[in-house]
């Protein structure tokens, strides 16, 4: 679906503030989703120059036409030699003086290719503002994420309703990403981890030729991409009983997940609620198995700001989508981890994921 | 299956010869397949620090068991604050007095971190230089690509003969990439392009809900991802019989890949197969319908070293594996694609890909 004008218009127009504070004439974006979320624009190897009233997307013959219907309010320019040099040109021509730039965003060839197009303009590096007006989402975006989110969770009832032990990792990630664009999904928004036993004690293990069995912990993580919006889920599946200790770890990681999601109230922080569930599997003991961090945006890209994580102070405003998604690892044996998406609001969190997480579901007989 | 040892010793072998013609005492590399493919690394967001005599892998806890796993000759560092500070720090206590890096593979923000921590070592643009070694592949590799390349036409003929009218571009792209897996892809190499009639005018097109039917030009280009190789492959189907001028304009683009591929002699250079192509198709007047270069190499990235462009000048060398895939486009009309993928050897062409691609098989009824 084409992203609406007014979008558009807001997006840009909650930008072009930023930039009149920093006292910018122009702003050069040069990451996919970037450039979609200032023009519309669904193609790749593009790049936007917004300047104050002005957006021209450079972009080559073979998206000139999908530029055309997809985007509002831009010029559409086919860039020559390299889109930076294009674009350093097109800023003198329009007597740009100053274009900031994400300093993550733009390689050393990139960066010198405009400096050396744009002479007498100033290159401005620009940490982290052009990605501000993404950290809270519109109603817009709401739908499409929900959406995202909807196409997972069929897709994960699906293939649950079909595990069986003997079940190879790749078929179960097959199954899961065949039925997800079943229900519309474009693609996966990232390669799915699907991980049992000892692979479930690696974070971001692939998936591979080991059998799913009774009694091990099977963990997977999978998301959706629909209308360039993401997805990401995990559950932790047994097949049969839970065994001790699994079925005490999986209880403390979810009772963490659920004392997090509790502490998105007014005026929190998010270190707040990576400390919360850090606490949480203390009591316990399983704190030192929870190394990664409680969460992070999520929106155009899967893994965007904020960051939920005891170690890097932001605040949790409405309208952030956020993963709160505890873990514990145990080298060799196996992990746990329980995700959903939450929307923060006025009111607190609002849990914008559907599936099930009790003991007894998570147990499959 | 992980890279064998003996693999990984020549690819840093010829890599440590590079560093010594340019005097440079270590290179930082931080992309992916350069990760993987000096190290053999399987996972994400990590980095290698390889001096003259030393392989240090920079990740982080995540990926640590996978990195013991995948592997060799390296020791593994879990990096601190962030991976390039971790690498200029490691440089100085190693008395490293020079790194070099590629300019496209390096962020400002990364550069800026590493030069800090690097006090006192000469940061010095390496350019494509890291990225030559990998020009010409290897037994090992070719063994990858071709598994590469029969999961993608294995699953391409299957859903070849799923095709009806009425079907839709998302339909199919699901059952090809759901084949894919099913015959041992780990994923796609890339989003497949589905795409009918006007939308196949578009080199990169999403598929969408349109429906496939006769007379129009159905143009799909795929590939499968497999032990981190990757297949390329272009095909352009009818449904009923071809209409002209598709008929004529399909021959077309087929004589001029096989003329282009013929080519492929002792002593060629990449724009003279380019300009191949180029010419045939100026014979019947499609060549200014032809606005892309006509191949790229293909190996742990999808794109890669050499570029087959007639504006580009280049050797094709042996052991190079490339994509040949002309093609002719016509705005809201449709499209035509062939696109194999090719070794160069001593003697000239040998065409890996084997699917059949003749105007009687192009027609299905």
């Amino acid at each position: 679906a084409r992203v609406p004008e007014a979008e558009i218009k807001a997006r840009t127009r909650s930008l072009r503030r930023l930039m009149r504070g920093d006292r910018l004439q122009a702003v050069f974006l040069t990451t996919r989703p970037a450039v979609h979320y200032y023009s519309g624009f669904t193609g790749d190897d593009s790049a936007l120059l917004l300047t104050l009233k002005k957006a021209i997307l450079l972009t080559d013959f073979r998206y000139f036409e999908e530029a055309e219907g997809s985007t509002h309010g831009c010029e559409i320019l086919l860039w020559k030699k390299s889109i930076p040099a294009t674009a350093g040109k097109l800023a003198r021509d329009l007597k740009v003086r100053s274009i900031g730039f994400e300093e993550t965003d733009l390689s050393i060839k990139a960066y010198k290719l405009l400096r050396s197009a744009a002479r007498g303009c100033k290159l401005v590096e620009w940490v982290g503002r052009s990605r501000m007006p993404r950290l809270c989402k519109s109603e817009f975006e709401l739908k499409a994420i929900s959406k995202a989110l909807r196409v997972a969770e069929k897709a994960f009832m699906e293939t649950r309703a079909l595990l069986r032990p003997g079940m190879l990792e790749i078929e179960l990630a097959r199954e899961l990403e065949y039925r997800m664009q079943t229900h519309g999904a474009e693609g996966t928004a990232f390669p799915s981890v699907v991980a049992v036993g000892a692979n479930a004690s690696l974070p971001h293990a692939h998936p591979g030729k080991r059998k799913i069995l009774e009694g091990k912990p099977l963990l997977i993580d999978w998301g959706a991409r629909l209308d360039n919006y993401n997805s990401d889920l995990t559950r932790t599946l047994f097949l049969g009983s839970i065994p001790s200790p699994w079925k005490e770890r999986y209880q403390c990681v979810l009772e963490a997940q659920l004392f997090a999601i509790s502490k998105f109230t007014a005026n929190t922080t998010t270190e707040k609620v990576d400390l919360a569930a850090y606490n949480k599997l203390e009591e316990s003991g399983l704190a030192k198995r929870f190394g990664h961090a409680l969460g992070h945006g999520v929106g155009l890209e899967v893994h965007e700001g904020p960051v939920l994580s005891r170690r890097v102070k932001g605040k949790l405003k409405p309208g952030m989508v956020v993963t709160v998604e505890p873990g514990v690892y145990f080298p060799k044996r196996g992990g746990i981890r329980i995700e959903d998406m939450v929307l923060m609001t006025a009111k607190g969190a609002r849990v914008l994921s559907r599936l099930p997480k009790s003991l007894d579901w998570a147990s499959i007989s």
